[in-house]
């Protein structure tokens, strides 16, 4: 803090990998990072996958003293993993949940459990208003059939979209997050054309920690190896984001990550690296960047893109809605010909008992099981076209902006 | 249109009843609105309830000439409801779900698959920028008793900060839509007090049309007559509200609705009557009302009570919670119970077959069903508490900032 007109802000910002009776050694790296929140006494500090509310009150009661101010965003089955710490009052919160988050029926993956959202809290600091979001998207398995990109990037722009929306009486917008993108992936590009926001890595002036930034590092002992083979240093995916409006700059003085194993100590805080930010806020002239930070031509190219990614997931979804609705009817079609079969039975039609009894009744509890199962997955994919449509809709009124900016 | 500092805005708004298959004399309705909208050409049109996209595409092309510019908002396994017709264009749109909607298993209410939202589309009119937003909340089938009051409020509460946090750039804010709410209901009081929206029925200068303003009539053809035998005018439900922000004055010269039939016609648009208002707009001096329109004590007042009625039904949905849970172990007990006698029956332990084939298997089918139901439900209750306390404590937050304010 430096007056009136100058202000320094240094953020942090960490995927816990905090899941109870799944995450190694959970405890112990809780305490480890309350410690270090402790000493370093950052202004604000942006969580991802705090995903038990007991741990979110421990670090509450820890920091409590150098960050009296702190928010819990609640959302889906788990929770939504986010939660904020600020030595700054914060005077408001919203939460917007993601429409799309991955299937129920992959319990591997668990992402839909998880309610995945993007949580917004507003703080003012000497009279400079900032909107701070913090937000963790869909992961990604499997990077060369990529089965989420759709997903995730219809939560890219929904990020984007409300983002722009709710920050337009703000003098600065802050992103933090586990974004699941590499630097270069369509959805960043999107997000940060769509936004104006700027990369704090790329924008540096000074840079310490892993090489190219990386957040996910093969010299981290909780990471898995084979999943990082392609990539010997590690994958940047863990982000912080920013952009002045009004009449602001902001300037990224240093960044910093962590390196793996926590000082002095024989684990690191995470599997995912911390990312350390000390952003410089001045008063002064017109923002650098107005809305919309990409070249708008560039930026054209990327929405089609996106579009054009977003297009693929919804036949996807189509195909699935329709096979899942024909196996639903099929269902029926089967149960519909028992109850005539049995209603036969009943009225002496038939000779005898066409089945015998188990054999009948384990049928017709398969069928209604596979009516029930499918019906569900069919309202489900029908919910998924749905906001795909909506998505590539929204996209295409955004390129046709575009085109007809003079 | 009366230049450039002054600006007369005509409005309309229906909840059109267009459920496929379940409204009567769905598309000679649907017909008859677009003729009239045709006809009267108004600058903004806010429709609810249009649930097939058919119709929609169908208004789209019969309003093509008159409404240029439209949105149909998708969500929900049915979708929204909500579209939007307009003169000038539309700039951006944003669509918020709601976290809440009542319940799955509700299959009589339904409301649960509709994806209840809000809708917001940004328009520019003579250099004004208005943030226009579309809504229908949950519906109450039963007033003394009313069990979807708590996720009703938490709907009027999401409402209200979506709109403080996306329309903080806007001039006008307007908003219609089914709020299946009474007037003095907290949670319009809620929702006027926390945004700052004015009633247009309540400030119109010439009214015309139901006494009181009633957008539920006995004398509508298609309304459900021992619903509304408590109150023998009707009841209001729908609404226009609107503000200014920055330096513009709305004010509402006009307040129409439908009384039942049609003009000339022998069914009414739909079971609800269309609400109609004419705005003055004027760019002078500062705006009527700050953000917030309610006095501030009274205001904590509303919160306090919208924040116990949402206590009551967090309370609930954690008895729920349990007792699914509850059945859920006691069928997976059973489960295992059954699979330890098969398995003891095969080692051959037990003397004989302790059950008969055929009961063994149902008995073990409906312990599986009952188990699946019952986990599926313990987790949407799960979702339920978690929106509910979220939802308090933002209301709690709240309560602290009006108190702490001079």
């Amino acid at each position: 803090m430096e007056g009136d007109l100058t202000l320094q802000l240094r953020i942090f910002d960490l995927n816990c990998w905090a899941i109870r009776y799944l995450s190694k050694r959970r405890q112990e790296r809780i305490q480890l990072i309350g410690d270090m929140l402790r000493r370093e006494r950052f202004d604000l500090v942006l969580l991802q996958e705090v995903w038990s509310e007991q741990d979110y009150s421990d670090l509450k009661a820890r920091l409590g003293g150098c960050y009296p101010f702190s928010h819990y965003f609640r959302s889906g089955v788990i929770g939504s993993g986010l939660c904020v710490f600020s030595r700054f009052p914060i005077l408001d919160t919203l939460l917007y949940q993601y429409s799309l988050n991955g299937y129920p029926y992959m319990l591997q993956h668990g992402d839909w459990f998880c309610g995945k959202s993007v949580g917004l809290v507003i703080i003012k600091i000497s009279g400079i208003v900032f909107n701070v979001y913090v937000t963790h998207l869909h992961a990604e398995y499997c990077r060369e059939k990529d089965a989420y990109l759709p997903h995730r990037l219809v939560q890219a722009w929904e990020l984007a979209q409300f983002i722009r929306h709710t920050s337009k009486a703000a003098d600065v917008v802050l992103l933090g997050g586990d974004l699941n993108m590499h630097p270069e992936d369509v959805g960043i590009r999107l997000l940060r054309g769509w936004t104006g926001l700027r990369d704090a890595f790329a924008e540096a002036t000074r840079f310490e920690g892993c090489e190219d930034g990386c957040t996910l590092i093969p010299n981290n002992c909780f990471t898995v190896k084979t999943e990082l083979l392609p990539f010997p240093l590690g994958i940047r995916i863990d982000y912080i984001l920013y952009k002045a409006i009004s009449s602001f700059t902001v300037k990224c003085e240093e960044l910093k990550t962590t390196t793996g194993t926590a000082p002095g100590m024989d684990i690191p805080f995470s599997d995912h690296e911390a990312v350390m930010a000390t952003l410089h806020i001045q008063r002064q002239g017109q923002a650098a960047g107005a809305t919309l930070g990409t070249a708008e031509p560039m930026l054209a190219d990327v929405v089609t893109e996106a579009r054009t990614e977003v297009g693929v997931g919804l036949r996807a979804a189509q195909r699935q809605r329709y096979s899942t609705g024909r196996m639903a009817v099929l269902a029926l079609l089967l149960l519909l010909l028992q109850a005539a079969a049995a209603l036969g039975a009943l009225a002496g039609l038939a000779a005898g008992q066409p089945f015998p009894k188990l054999s009948f009744s384990l049928l017709a509890f398969l069928a209604i099981g596979v009516l029930l199962l499918a019906t569900g997955l069919h309202l489900f994919h029908t919910i998924e076209v749905k906001m795909l449509q909506g998505t590539e809709e929204q996209m295409r009124m955004a390129l046709r902006a575009l085109q007809e900016r003079p």
